[in-house]
């Protein structure tokens, strides 16, 4: 079968052909790959950035956000049947360690992240994964569809849903970012709350659309967008910041941007954190880390997207394309996700 | 009377003759100081690295962690009556906003910080505060033997608090720093959780006390003491890391000592922090600042130390031997609190 | 000035020439009753239901829910200035007991509830309150255009509010009653969640009124209730059930709607709960007493309203046609509130 | 093998000859019984009081609370191996369910709770479970010694550790019932807040024993016990009451010893909460059902045991004699818990 692989660091992936995974144990499930989506973590991973965190092994196949069809199950798989629609969690997790049954999926002591950690990930026709990342969608679902909510979606909404406690009406929340994950992230905000939510983007279109989906107020990241939060807060800056960034300065100045006792949600990455204790205490504010979410947490998202209150702006291209669709992403061209479709 | 202020950045305060306080507002309250405690805060100030943040005007009487009788009250004051023995929150606080209302005293909008922000401050033989912030004790308990609960022990204790949900039994936190707020932290710890606690410090004779206190295990900061936290808790980190230093090196190691969705919770400062948002998002943990704590801890915490949960090791002064205090505190002299009696 | 009196019970209540209030406390506050909301509480409170829980000296004002103009201020009072249009929490607290301090206002231990306990209420030209129950509002605001938020919506809110929590998507909250309070507790629950909003009641008008507010399935009170809200939620009952009627039987349908784990907040009263702990446990469900809310919790409502998310539908009269307005709710003949205009 | 059997209600079980378990599915687990408890809900099941709950098919062995050594093992089996020696959670759930997925195993979709629900208990040689269900502890302990926690233990810490964000310094807990359930309840309270406790119980021996295990009062349930927790709580009640028993009148006693704001835990069973929804609003107090609790939990009162902070009063019985101890069990003789070895 094809598969988008990388093979050093620092270099483009390729298309090349592979062997079709197999089932080894009980719980694996081999799905047939309807979308597969391009995110900044791939651009993040070829520049090498996850080696130290993740040592994964060259070559090995990336994409870590898919949706598709049920093509083939282990002897103790009993929630899905060959055949069936199925969005997948981006982690297949044991079910048995103490995170994965306080349902922090997120943390579970054996799981692998495909595409991420090397082994092999969803841009290709087919991926192996396991009964428990799972979840399974009405047949008339088209997987290119919403494949873009099993990785950018899931992240998005684990953030929102963490902050829900801090945005009662009143309150403002600061979009950072308004790109594959923001964009989601403001709906969620607008579906499940009252708060103000103002977003900060560099680009223009970002920002329009974001304006479409229920941001109250944009703001263009020009060197002034932390005074224009604090403007826009009475000068005290807001009780949320999701940062969708985290690189580039925006994660200093999304910290500037809370107000005491705050919180600045870490969502995207790249950047470095230079913070005083003193800035810290002396307004007991916060930091707050955030990656992917529960396995839960995606089954309520799709109830959110089948409701029509979030929706997904998505650009998508043919597998072997996958190299213009990482470029079209790191030059700014995707409005919303792109995806891949094998 | 008597007061010691603080007349130049990095001089020492001395002991001046000034104009006793006097009742101006409704909810006024004159106390008569019988303890004043003396916090690596006032280090801090001396060194006037709380100058941006607070912008006092020089001079003016340092101290903000206070006990003792009350002395004269303001017309509209019900909740004490001259004569009453008390501890003080160390901000008085409005009652009207949105933050005193939701019991976030830290947060009041219109509160001082006496002996922080320029407002005279409890090094004195009298201090100007408010109703709200009188706790009324038994008229039995000595101000001088209590008062380091004033600031130290409602701060460490409202640290504690916060991180309550995240100890239950399996757990591990840490203790960074036996001193002062560390010696009150372990205290809570032993308490009201069933955590193991693992105490970090320099020195020697804070780590013996720290056993006595209710530590499991002590760690002497030579250099490996991440890794030996590491060690200590399978190699994974610990849940909760308290940092009652955060200076020095000690911020950026005790993050360090974190687990996969662990917390750790700045209470000390000076220090900076520096951490990739990688750091933070690919292991999903969580920076959490504190200051001081709420009337209601006070409250709380004072019931833990008349149940003899929690106890004070104290070292008295009398005020006129302010400069010694502050040069046994700043040379590792002081075990437990350094208070001051006028 | 008039004001509506209770003499006796089981009798109509009167206007009588009475008295105005006069400040007495540096911390009073009388307000000039721009509107006074007609409550089923004044139904109860004739029949006697409150005379055990609250001993109120007859005869008495009643009235509970206002909102009006300040007229005269004590002298502590800071908040509020004379011509302030201002609406009012219904308790007047002391700000310093444990319960304040936490933000839990309808605890606190010294608080009156003018209308309810004997304390003349706000069915009259003037009211006398205390500073920290005002709420002051934009000067362009119809007091009785909001009053109704005063005690239907704060406390229809405050219910909301704790079962925040649990409404996630994909869960369901059955409403029960659609009047006074249940109009304004379903359009917090589209404000604020994205939950599935099933509205019980026996009046089609009420219904109606229902659907245009958000709510998602409208389920006739006929004897079938119970089981029409199992059909709806795939056999099992709802996560969320808020009675706001909780008497005539609803009370125990009302648990009954609960699925496993769910939890049955009552609002309304005047019925008795008859539960087996075998039921209680077996399913672990949970029964949730709410009463009024907090100060910060009106104030987050006034945010809603503002947005036009919470929107009053109401029915006024002049103060002299107060058993007018008695009788139109007592018989059903009052979408939403009845509002008193003196 | 030998299993004590229900035949039919309101008869005594016997010691039957009955077939051993087979492995039938991947994740079956058959563990050889060490210990088997014995519960007060086995004396509700011989009066038919489970009946309407879970129709079981008579006859059925009884028997929800076990360990012992792993003994066979399904096909998909990773957690444990031949000869470990566990504690068995007493519901098998499916792991794939959202409950599941949320860590609240107590409302797993598909499980089953043998020895309750008709499929075969503990009070036999051997126990068919699942995979989910094992706690694997070190091979030293002695299964009898323990296994009072796999059910008296769990239900009584879930309860607590529901009850602890509500416990803090200076509230009181009242614990009705101080036996197999109540005894570890106490230990639980003392390990993990520092609250006040008061015992509630008929049995002046269980009173004795709860004053050795932590508990500040003793009240002999005497016809007096309202009135005497209302005098140990300065007229008001207590925060949280954990009411063990939950029959035969304690249910509205119990509810009535909370103060405005209270939650009454409901653990035990068989009466009848009656209970005006007045009385629930006016005060705003709590009825929150407790079942079992969470594998996590049963993990987390393991450490708690194997730091001696919980410890067990057993008494031992033969298999063979277990109409013995369900008789002593039924009149009280029984401190603690009694235990079948098979």
């Amino acid at each position: 079968m094809k598969a988008v692989r990388l093979h050093e660091y620092h270099q483009q992936p390729v298309v090349d052909e592979v062997a079709e995974p197999e089932i080894a144990g009980p719980h694996d499930v081999i799905v047939k790959v309807g979308g597969a989506g391009v995110c900044r973590t791939d651009l993040h991973i070829i520049l090498g950035q996850w080696d130290e965190a993740m040592s994964p092994t060259l070559p090995y196949t990336i994409g870590h956000e898919n949706a598709g069809w049920v093509h083939e199950i282990g002897s103790a798989v009993s929630n899905v049947a060959v055949g069936d629609t199925v969005i997948l969690h981006p982690t297949p997790t044991c079910g048995l360690c103490r995170a994965c049954r306080a349902g922090q999926d997120m943390h579970c002591e054996q799981s692998t992240f495909p595409g991420l950690d090397g082994t092999a990930g969803g841009m290709a026709e087919y991926l192996l994964t396991s009964a428990r990342a799972c979840v399974k969608l009405d047949p008339s679902t088209e997987p290119k569809d919403v494949a873009a909510l099993a990785d950018a979606g899931i992240t998005a909404y684990h953030a929102v849903r963490k902050a829900l406690p801090l945005l009662y009406p009143g309150t403002t929340a600061v979009v950072i970012g308004a790109g594959g994950l923001g964009h989601i992230g403001i709906q969620c905000l607008a579906a499940l709350t009252a708060a103000t939510v103002v977003v900060v983007d560099r680009n223009p279109d970002a920002l329009a659309l974001a304006g479409k989906l229920g941001a109250d107020h944009a703001v263009q990241a020009d060197g002034g967008q932390v005074d224009a939060v604090k403007d826009l807060t009475g000068g005290a800056g807001a009780e949320v910041v999701l940062d969708f960034v985290a690189e580039e300065g925006a994660e200093n100045e999304g910290f500037a941007m809370t107000r005491p006792g705050g919180s600045y949600f870490v969502i995207g990455y790249g950047g470095t954190l230079v913070v005083p204790t003193l800035d810290v205490i002396s307004t007991e504010r916060n930091i707050v880390g955030n990656i992917v979410g529960t396995y839960n947490e995606l089954a309520e998202l799709m109830v959110l997207a089948q409701a029509g209150k979030v929706t997904l702006h998505t650009k998508t291209y043919p597998l072997d394309a996958a190299q213009d669709a990482l470029h079209d992403l790191d030059t700014g061209q995707v409005r919303g996700r792109a995806i891949l479709v094998p």
